[in-house]
């Protein structure tokens, strides 16, 4: 994969800083482990959260090593949580490699995700970081499993509903992305309204990044995007380009299909046809479009900087792939 | 269950605030979620752990609130262990209650689990916990993590031995026993040297507590227990007593048995035998009594007071479980 920060050579390689902290937290332990989470390390992934907590920093008076460590345990963090959603998926393959869970087993998946957490706590101790930081930290972390049980719930629910997708996908991405944006910044003495402001900031972009990546699901092209897609409909996560079809589709065509319990490649594409057709994508990217503006808004606010033309291009490269 | 702390009355009373402020801390949360800890919470167990940090925390100056809080933080931490273990191992019952893995499936027991270690941090962030206590916990969880990884690792294994067994036992047992009395007494004030005893004492206790658990499994009464026996030698887990037996049976046949792949109640039979014969039962008592010993060489170096008492009537009892 094509690394995203190539156009940030200094956060690129910060971000190299910040793998290394994440390989000497976890070097002691047991071998397995260590092989199967450098492996995961090393495949990358676009390291949005740690990238981003880094530009936050930049807004105030940026203490490296402080910061580089915190980034490090934000990024395992999301590494444990995406390792226990393999074992929900029963995922054969992330970013590229052979998940843990398909790899090792179940077993040794839950267990090396409870480790990944551990140390990330560990980490989060090393430093003077504030005890409110620490709470809201694992407070996001809480929203993500409570967003993923609440998904888990609605699994085949033909009445989701977009009140419930967004506390979805507010939970399960949003949570993450703004606590990543808000801890840089209150980490580096920024006042309270810019760390608020890039909380928010971090809140509207995991949005906007989350529906992006739910109608690239249904839109995308399997090979440019790196992984399978349609995988949520068959996994039965019915999401917003669903929802806001199925609202249009007074016949409930979509609905007889998806209470079929067989999903195959021609149910695919002909419910890809009637998402279409009934609007789902369409406003779907609508509700994008809205996350990403008001995004950009609260951008605008910022105090102008370095950073703040960063974040921009950022945001802007982020919720503009092809969808 | 007869509660473990009847002859405890204050410490009995203080526990069920410790019960109630575990609730407290997971009723906000999503509604499956809840029923399930709350049971698993009000089936009880013995507490031990936030009942050791209770004591410990009487060798300093007893700052109720925040021990409390501390206190119901280990104890949700060992839940979430205890929710993830019952996953590996597919146990249907805990505390004579269904488990969430079986009940509710393993998806929801993995979220469950993660959502309690993040409401212990959240706990941990609430009062003003030393960071180094903070690290010292994530580290004996990290410990656990790591035992029960190398124990999954040699399910099975012939040649575990006894070095390794100790590995294990110490990371998922003595090492939570250890930090619940060490940090009961350094958040309490104590200096470092009782404190360190105290985590002393406690490691101790875990390991004794342990084997004797293990012996249990093979000499046990399943009606008496409480729970099933011999289900260690079911899932692979060829513990201490085992080990010895192995090392005295010249002529391998324990081994013979256990490499075929059918064990049933027979085989069992047969096994208790040759591990009576072979002296596994007896050496490992000896093992838990020097553990025990240890314990009580350890308490007697505290400073006389009524904890003290309290702590060694309590290992008493516990260590001398009819095995």
């Amino acid at each position: 994969m094509k690394n995203f920060w190539t156009n940030y050579p200094e956060i690129a390689y910060e971000l190299e800083i910040v793998k290394n902290i994440i390989k000497d937290n976890i070097k002691s332990s047991e071998k397995y482990f260590k092989e199967s989470i450098f492996e995961l390390v090393d495949a990358g992934g676009k390291m949005l959260r740690p990238g981003l907590l880094l530009i936050a920093s930049r807004f105030g008076n940026y203490d490296k090593e402080k910061m580089y460590n915190l980034a490090a345990a934000i990024e395992l963090m999301h590494s444990a949580t995406l390792i226990h959603d393999d074992i929900i998926d029963e995922a054969r393959f992330r970013r590229g490699i052979e998940t843990i869970q398909s790899k090792l087993g179940k077993e040794y998946a839950v267990y090396t995700g409870d480790f990944l957490f551990c140390q990330c706590f560990i980490m989060l101790s090393k430093f003077n970081y504030s005890m409110d930081n620490l709470r809201e930290i694992s407070a996001a972390i809480s929203q993500i499993c409570k967003g993923e049980i609440r998904q888990y719930n609605l699994r085949y629910s033909l009445d989701t509903g977009i009140k419930n997708y967004l506390k979805i996908i507010s939970g399960k991405t949003a949570a993450l992305f703004a606590i990543s944006l808000y801890t840089g910044a209150w980490e580096s003495q920024c006042d309270e309204k810019t760390s608020k402001l890039l909380g928010r900031i971090g809140y509207h972009v995991g949005m906007a990044f989350q529906i992006i990546d739910d109608i690239l699901d249904f839109t995308g092209d399997t090979l440019r995007l790196g992984k399978k897609t349609h995988t949520d409909i068959i996994k039965g996560y019915y999401t917003l380009p669903i929802i806001y079809a199925i609202k249009e589709d007074k016949e409930g065509k979509i609905k007889d299909i998806l209470e079929n319990n067989i999903i195959e490649e021609k149910e695919i594409q002909e419910l890809i046809k009637l998402v279409n057709q009934f609007k789902g994508i369409e406003k779907s990217r609508k509700l994008a479009d809205k996350y990403t503006e008001k995004a950009f808004r609260s951008i605008e606010e910022l105090p102008e900087c370095k950073a703040k033309k960063i974040l921009k291009e950022i945001t802007h490269e982020l919720l503009s792939r092809n969808y």
